[in-house]
């Protein structure tokens, strides 16, 4: 077997995952930066996560949801 | 050891897995039937995610969210 | 809109995931009683994961775990 | 509102969240990389599993796992 292959594999990985670990702790950071200076962080997720989208599917989802939930007298 | 014990412990796990699994076929056959009827999965989802949370944090962070939004130009 | 129908899915969907919250539990509490009974949960939980398999797939696997364990010097 | 700050706040996650997905694409690439040269990456990361662990953990889990197993006759 090709074990310095093998080796080689398996420490790259590890040094990949070290860094993604790295980067989770630095966006925990950056979160809590927040919360200190006064931002609600689960509304800062959403802001995140719309600014992903295509501003016309955001639109299209929100006109949808308001809709559902009028008729559903939420 | 209690073998008897361990294998009724895996045993009864096992059973209970299974009918997560069956509950999960369900909800999926569910917006399935969603989809066929015309309606939008995700925006369903959002509502039963809504329906979840106590109305007055609803209403909080929908209202940091509008603020945050306008402030970024969003 | 079709508010009943709308209505009905939300319903079922809801009552569905409460039932899978419910089985969670019921499974925490099994493994809550093996430990209480002296047995290591973790173990448990492999075990689970073995039986999920073919025999044949799970004697292949761990033959070649054995060999780049042996490889690797670990 | 601070809204340069929360501008800033929300760009250095963004910046973070595209180097966590880069990085699993990176990792994703190394095992389509070990599947090419013949070794088994279900087993790679077994093993990476197991290197993050201590040794003295790992042997009494094999052992319990031996036992259990020995005892259901598996």
């Amino acid at each position: 077997m090709a074990v310095d292959r093998l080796r080689s594999i398996i420490e790259r990985v590890e040094r990949l995952e070290e860094e993604r670990k790295a980067l989770a702790g630095d966006i925990k950071d950056i979160f809590s930066e927040a919360k200190s200076a006064g931002f609600d962080v689960k509304v800062i997720k959403q802001i995140i996560s719309l600014r992903k989208k295509e501003p016309a599917e955001v639109e299209e989802q929100e006109t949808l949801l308001d809709l559902y939930r009028r008729a559903l007298g939420m």
